[in-house]
C-alpha cells in the first residue's frame, strides 16, 4: 500500500523520452501492490503504469514474468501490455531498481464478485493456461511443498500466538499434502495469485487479468484452486457452491478438467489453502512496527483449510466426477 | 503517503452515478497527500481526484475549501475545479467521510525549480490573490500568531531533543514576533501551503496550482513569505536571491507590492519558517511508531529561520526598497 521509491518529475520524464510515448503530463504515486513501487503515468497520448521492482522481487524473474505478459498479449489474452523502448526493451532500471512501464489496463477489481464474474474468470484463466502453453521460458513455484515445508519450519513454533492448536494444524495438513499431492496432473503456467483485486471488469464484463509477479509452472488445476479459495467464500465463511460451480465450468468450456483433475480438486485446494495461510502467518509473526505494509490475517485461510478438509466428494465443490 | 479510508468498486460505482460525469473505468488509491484519502478516478469521459477528508481536516471549513476553488475557476484562475453532482453539490459523503470529487488538473510537481518556474509561481499567486479578494466566506489562519505560540508551549520543552538550543530559539523568536508581527499590510485570502507538490507544470508552464485546503485570510505577503522558504533555498541550504527576485517580480506584475510589503518580508519570512518550523517539531516529536505518514525533518526549517533572523535589508531577498 504504498510507494517505496520516489521519482522526481525530472527522473520521470527522462525516463520517459527513453520510449515512443508522448510528453507527460501526470505522474502520480498509485497506493496499491505491496511488493513494487507503482506510478500511474499519463502522457498527451496515453497512460501507463510504470513499476519499480523492490527487494521482494527477484530482479533474474523478471525477464520471465514480462515476456509472459508480453507473450499472453500477442495470443489475445485479456492483460496489460509491457511496453518497448525506442530499442525495443521491455525490463529497464529506474532510480536504481529494475523497472518496466506497462500500458495502462482499465478496469475495477470487485470486492463483492458473484457467480457471473466467476464464470468469466474460469473462463479467461483457461484461455490464459493455453494461451501460455508455448512460452519458452520456466520458472519454478517457490512456493509449493517445498516452499511450504520452509515456512512451516519457520512459523510452527509460534504459530499458536494467531489461533490455538494451529502449530498441530500446520504440521498434520503438511504431512498429509507431502504425502498426498498429485504427481501426474496436467502442468503448464498459472498465475498463482488471482484474488480478486489482480481482476478487472468494466461494466460487469471482464477486462483483464493483471500482477503476474508469482506467475510459475505448476499443476494448471492448482490455479483454480487458488481461485476457488479466493472468489468463492462469502464474508461470513461459507463456500458458495454456485460461484465454484460457474468458474469450473467456465474453466471447462475452454480447457475441459479431467476426472482426476476434478477428484485432485479437493487437496489441490488443501495446498492452495495452506499456501496462504502459510505466507500470511510468517508475515504476522515477522511483522515490523512502523512498516507500510498492511499485513493480512492468517485466520481467515485457517477456516478454508478446514472446509476443504472436510470435503469428501467434489459434489461439495458443487462438481460432478 | 496512504489511503486511510478503503472505497470499494460497487461503493464508487454508486457514488459516481449521482454525477453526469459518465462510467467508471478505473480508480485507484493514490499514495499522496498527507491529511487525506486520494483517489483517481476515470470514466468512459474524464479524470478526476475523488477526496475524503481525513480527521485532521475540520469538516466546517470544507465549504470554503472547496467554495474557494469554485470561485477561482470561475475567475480563471489555475486549479482543480470542484464538479457539482446532479443537484448542484459539491460537498457530498462517502464511506462515512466528507468527500468531494475534482476535475483532474493534469501538471507534474517539479522538485528542482528554476527562476522561471519562480517567476510564474509568483504571477499566479498574485491572480489568485486578486480573483479570491471577492470569495464571500472567510476563515482566519490557525497557523499564526496564536497558533505559533501553542505550539512553542507544546514543543519548547522537549525542543533540544531535535536540536541544541532549539527551545530557546523558540522562545526568542517566539517572543520577537509577538511584538514585531505587522499589524497594517494589506490582508485576503491566501494559499498558505504553496510548496512545489502544490504547483504543477506541464513542458515548463505552470498548469495550477492544487489543495488549497490550508487557505485562509491573512497578509497577502506572508504567502510570498512561505514561497521564498519553500522554493528559493537549494538543497545545501544557500538562499538564491536570483529565485526570490523572479518570484516577487513575478508576483509584483499583477498586484505592485508596496514599500512597506517589502520592507516587511524579512519579518514574514521569519514568521513563515517559524510555522513550517513548528509544525514539523510538533509531528516530529508526537510521530507514533508505525503510522503511514512521512514525518518531514524540522532541521531543514530551523535553518530557514535562522538565515532570514540574519537578514538585515531586502537587498539580501534580491530586491530593492
Amino acid at each position: 500500500m504504498a510507494v517505496y521509491t520516489h521519482v522526481t518529475a525530472e527522473e520521470i520524464a527522462a525516463f520517459m523520452a527513453t520510449y515512443d510515448a508522448g510528453e507527460v503530463i501526470s505522474f502520480k504515486g498509485i497506493a496499491e501492490g505491496v511488493e513494487n513501487s507503482n506510478y500511474l503515468v499519463q502522457t498527451d497520448r496515453e497512460s501507463y503504469i510504470l513499476t519499480l521492482y523492490e527487494k521482494r522481487v527477484n530482479p533474474d524473474d523478471l525477464p520471465y514474468f514480462l515476456g509472459l505478459m508480453d507473450h499472453l498479449v500477442h495470443k489475445g489474452c485479456h492483460t496489460a501490455p509491457p511496453v518497448r523502448d525506442r530499442d525495443g526493451v521491455i525490463l529497464k532500471s529506474l532510480c536504481g531498481r529494475p523497472a518496466a512501464l506497462i500500458s495502462f489496463l482499465p478496469g475495477l477489481s470487485i470486492t463483492r464478485p458473484q457467480p457471473d464474474h466467476c464464470h468469466q474468470l474460469g473462463k479467461e484463466m483457461a484461455k490464459m493456461h493455453a494461451a501460455a502453453a508455448d512460452f519458452d521460458l520456466a520458472r519454478k513455484n517457490a512456493l509449493s511443498l517445498g516452499g511450504w515445508q520452509t515456512l512451516v519450519r519457520a512459523c510452527q513454533g509460534r504459530a499458536d500466538e494467531v489461533a490455538d492448536g494451529l502449530g498441530a494444524l500446520l504440521l498434520d495438513e503438511m504431512a498429509f499434502l507431502e504425502s498426498h499431492w498429485p504427481q501426474n496432473l496436467p502442468t503448464g503456467i498459472i498465475h498463482a495469485d488471482l484474488f480478486p483485486d489482480n481482476v478487472f471488469f468494466i461494466a460487469g464484463r471482464l477486462s483483464g487479468l493483471i500482477d503476474y509477479y508469482f506467475a510459475c509452472n505448476d499443476i494448471l488445476a492448482y490455479d483454480i484452486a487458488i481461485c476457488l479459495n479466493a472468489w468463492c467464500f462469502e464474508p461470513d465463511g461459507a463456500f458458495n457452491i454456485t460461484k465454484a460451480r460457474r468458474l469450473v465450468q467456465g474453466y471447462s468450456r475452454v480447457r475441459p478438467l479431467s476426472g482426476d483433475e476434478t477428484a485432485a480438486l479437493s487437496i489441490l485446494c488443501r495446498g492452495a489453502a495452506l499456501r496462504f495461510l502459510l505466507s500470511r502467518l510468517y508475515d504476522w509473526l515477522n511483522r515490523v512496527a512502523g512498516a507500510l505494509v498492511v499485513v493480512k490475517d492468517p485466520g481467515e485461510y485457517i477456516d478454508k483449510l478446514k472446509f476443504h478438509r472436510a470435503v469428501k466428494s467434489p459434489s461439495e465443490y458443487g462438481l460432478d466426477l
